[in-house]
């Protein structure tokens, strides 16, 4: 059956193909913009063919119960052979480039100018006219000569930032399971900020060194900077193709929370540094040439700065449309409702990127507040309308840009290949990852209560794929030649790692003795020692613990916010109780009243719906009632799922 | 509540803007790319904040009962107000623009270049360097001299029709209510083919005409195709915001179904229309200038080609996402199914647009055979998630495109006020309505059995408001003085009748006496002669007769098709009976067991659903047989409800 869609989805395109060919004689001068406008539908429906493709294989795949490959994994493979098959066959497209100098004597400005008007003499069938064409900006090139730019299935590398990375993050936001994140909070801050600064400083400092020592004529035009930059980019994690065989699987809902954690932190993490040392270098790379200590303070202030204002853009749009959704009764409308959710996340988006902070970080934090205040707000239509689309957006961007990286590999005209440094680049990124891991786990084990064992560990290690972000970095930047081998090492990286560690990870679940098939519901239970229920599970099994030692396990700082959170913010934001007016100083009365709804003071007997999406609160008011925490752990989480597929 | 949100988002954009201002002098060269990227940001958060503004009052309105204004028109007016305000405030951000010549030597096309290289002397702080950027193709412009493009809040005509008509057209598709629309197949096709075309010809004529009797200048520089293109494009007709009304109000659904229907296809019937005349006067403007018998023959051929051709590409393939969902089990992974589902759908549109077809027709027609085949295949998870995702994707382009409308009246720099061309424009647009429904439908109540009354033709007359498509054609093309003052004419006449007709619509259906609350069950249950429930429906009661004349009432079209659609499509596409084994001549065995599923040989037990989702066919395989009838009319019909904001 999926054959013959793929026959005759062939048919179409190579009939599309042939008659754009066909009429390429006789195209006129008006149907330039058109004919321009085929080729962007081409490269778009290539990419959409790939992705059909892919989702009927991983069908077939999944009926058929094969599971060492998912469907990343899939979308790249595909992505290299039909990126093989565009670059070595067909007629090369190349695209006409003219060169032009600057002598309007009207211009006055010391910058380049947006748009370019060019006097072109056209020689029409009948008279020769000049005609004016306009000519927008697009970016700095390096070498005008050789310059032959392949247009063929190539996108704007900005499309990454502005369009497929927004959703995914979101995503990965909004499917927080935010229970086990906040309560491994600690944890996961430390991997994600910490160790991802390591990791990048690490692999700079490496890959700086072994550059010096090879011969070839790359290590005269490589920076520290460079070797940071690259550092940073890899530093960031994407184990999509580990999180849906956990998901699966149902592996230990810590160690998911823990790899799902830090890598949407670390994504972050890694977009904000490499722009720091971005900036750093666009600031001083005129003048000496060495180490500016002014300059990496100032470095180190923007690296915070962004993330912070980025992180309070977030969260203030997401409060915001939580008391939108609270105050206002727009939920009798799911569609208005739906329309401004998804509304407010994107200009949360548009406002960090407009105030030339980071969008994706914005957007990160934006989610998790949607999911964790606006959710209990919103409709049961909107819920499930937004989770779904989010979920659908989210399959489809990270598909696209995993079958993106297959065929740039291939059509991408600045790729820059150079084994050794590739195999470098392999080494210091798993060494990177190492001093993340290892020592950090070290450190937290000290203190934390719940260790995290060796085989986590492990686990945590081998999770660390390299993904979207590290790739859409990577290739933002290629206009040296340093630059486009890191391009290359990066793309390569990511390949290996989706195809390999992301088919080994069975394997590895049964090698390091990763206990698998424990529910959530099973694991919440085990915290009140209803151990009846639950296998075995190695060293966690600590945690099954009387309730009393249950404080102990929650870091100071989870425990602060999740107080904070109970009394202040959920009943500001949300329609659950306490209220304000319990929670507030007495003096402070009128205004509790006034933020507080009526639904809010008269909801005891409609309780199921806000307790049924409150079950994910880091730490419950009443955290010793032991019959409290039953009853809300009886009731199955019916909080978003990452990755279903 | 909604005031703070206000404030604080004029805030955040104030600080943006201001932040932005504050940069702009020390500004790095390779932020160039940056900055643009902002002023990006900013456009988009504009319109964002816009939307937002839109649903937050809509569902004041909607709250309040208030209901003199469509979301639609109110997204217009705030449209205005915003593209006042960046209009006469602010300082003009003016696009640099440099003027160059054609002199590469090495550069020996006849064409234009695609891209273009600018070597351009930087004066940095330390050393006055020469630097190259890129530039790419945007289009011919007019006027070089004084062609100082204001970039804000403007996009590239191009994005309406590849980003916000395609899921508008397709939602148009998907949301079809079938039964009502193939029971008038003969007067909507008649009123969309014929009629649209007439009032084309009509307009372009009537237009030319008066414009060689005017004073201005403009007289001179506008042709008959200019006037015949004007006359397409604003043939075609947007009546959301009447439909809308409709729906709430629960009018008569078969004077719903002439509404959409009409609207539905003379969107496509214009696009194509205008696309034809586009090439025609591309193809012929250079020799003669007259008429050309030969060419216009060309053009008819171009018209039917390209609307044939588009309609069968978007039917093949919804019909192989039929076969697809029918023969796979795509369905039991539900994430899976619909991406197929956004994936096929949207390749239908790319497919037609590389294959130089009409990707808003094939897109429509794709949408209405993945509503009549697929839809009964899909697992509910993906029914309910793309019905809402195209029900919100529909909501939000369409109230971007119209506060667009309202914006660009202000910013869009290629705008030509002439008040008597505008006048003239207003008049003929109502005179070429009038002569598509009058007529038509005199002639259609000669042959027709339940007549179209005079009152529900005033109110087809009245539910032509103009709307996306004859702006986005309109935006399309703005070379010359005559395609801006139609431009200019188009978006008023969208503005007028938008908020004025719009508005005016309940007062009509009063003044036209026209009978609403009418169910869609009621309707079908008077079908049958159960009078006792229906409310006096005027002319239409004559419908309420025995079942035997039914079948005079349907169009000789319609039968057939029904017929074939029940016996051969619907038994090959979907689940439904009775199987191609029962309708297929006995030779064709081995196929038809083929082509049979198990689940629809054995689903006697499991009727329901596909009876359900079956309900909505045009002719029941066994229409004399009375009990099926009342069977099937006593379930409600769980179509997809068009606009139900």
């Amino acid at each position: 059956m999926s054959k013959s869609v793929v026959v005759l989805v062939s048919f179409l395109l190579c009939y599309a193909v042939l008659h754009c060919d066909g009429a390429a004689s006789d195209i006129q001068l008006d149907a330039k913009a058109q004919s321009t406008h085929r080729i962007d539908s081409l490269n778009l429906l290539s990419y959409t063919f790939l992705l059909i493709l892919t989702v009927l294989t991983i069908w077939l795949f999944k009926h058929r119960r094969v599971s060492f490959l998912h469907e990343t994994g899939l979308a790249v493979i595909y992505g290299l052979i039909v990126g093989a098959i565009i670059r070595y066959s067909g007629s090369p497209s190349h695209v006409l480039n003219m060169q032009v100098f600057a002598n309007d004597p009207k211009y006055n400005s010391s910058l380049p100018p947006d748009t370019v008007s060019l006097h072109f003499p056209v020689k029409g069938p009948y008279v020769k006219t000049n005609k004016t064409f306009q000519y927008t900006f697009r970016g700095e090139i390096a070498d005008p000569v050789e310059n032959e730019i392949d247009l063929k299935a190539t996108f704007d590398p900005e499309i990454f930032f502005n369009i497929i990375l927004p959703p995914i993050i979101f995503h990965a936001g909004y499917s927080l399971k935010r229970k086990y994140f906040f309560r491994n909070l600690g944890a996961i801050l430390t991997f994600a900020i910490i160790g991802t600064t390591i990791s990048s400083f690490i692999v700079g400092a490496l890959m700086y060194g072994f550059v010096q020592l090879m011969p070839a004529k790359l290590a005269s035009s490589i920076t520290f900077l460079d070797t940071l930059y690259f550092g940073a980019l890899i530093s960031s994690t994407d184990p999509l193709t580990i999180l849906a065989i956990f998901n699966d699987l149902h592996v230990d809902v810590n160690l998911y929370a823990l790899v799902f954690g830090e890598s949407v932190l670390n994504d972050a993490v890694a977009i904000v540094l490499s722009g720091s040392i971005q900036n750093y270098e666009e600031r001083y790379q005129s003048r000496s040439g060495g180490f500016e200590t002014k300059a990496f303070f100032r470095a180190v202030g923007d690296f915070f700065g962004i993330f912070m204002l980025s992180l309070l853009i977030g969260a203030v749009m997401g409060c915001v449309t939580a008391l939108i959704s609270k105050f206002t009764r727009v939920r009798d409308f799911p569609l208005l409702e739906s329309a401004l959710f998804v509304l407010m996340s994107y200009s949360t988006f548009l406002i960090a990127e407009a105030s030339e902070l980071t969008g994706v970080v914005a957007v990160l934090f934006c989610g998790i507040c949607q999911a964790h205040y606006t959710y209990n707000n919103l409709s049961d239509d909107t819920r499930v309308r937004t989770k779904q689309m989010f979920e659908l957006l989210n399959f489809l961007a990270e598909n696209f840009i995993f079958s993106y990286i297959g065929v740039s590999m291939f059509t991408f005209p600045k790729h820059h290949f150079d084994p050794l440094f590739i195999l470098t680049g392999f080494t210091c990124a798993a060494i990177g990852r190492a001093a993340n891991i290892y020592p950090l786990s070290f450190l937290l084990n000290l203190g934390r209560k719940p260790k995290i064992p060796a085989n986590f560990q492990h686990m945590l290690f081998f999770a660390g794929l390299r993904g979207a972000m590290s790739f859409a970095l990577a290739i933002r930047n290629t206009m040296s030649e340093a630059r486009q081998a890191m391009l290359t090492t990066t793309s390569l990286i990511v390949i290996i790692t989706v195809i390999i560690q992301g088919g080994a990870t069975m394997n590895l679940l049964q090698w390091f003795q990763i206990p698998v098939g424990i529910d959530e519901e099973t694991e919440a239970l085990s915290h009140q020692g209803h151990n009846g229920n639950t296998t075995p599970r190695g060293d966690w099994n600590e945690i099954s613990e009387p309730d009393l030692t249950r404080l102990n396990e929650k870091a100071f700082l989870a425990r602060i916010w999740g107080s904070f959170d109970t009394r202040y913010m959920k009943p500001l934001l949300t329609h659950s109780r306490p209220t304000l007016l319990e929670t507030l100083p007495v003096c402070c009365n009128p205004i509790a009243r006034l933020l507080t709804t009526t639904e809010q003071m008269t909801q005891e007997g409609q309780n199921k719906p806000n307790r049924d999406s409150d079950s994910d609160l880091c730490i419950e008011e009443n955290d010793f009632t032991n019959s409290d925490l039953r009853a809300s752990s009886h009731r199955p989480i019916h909080s978003i799922s990452g990755h279903q597929v």
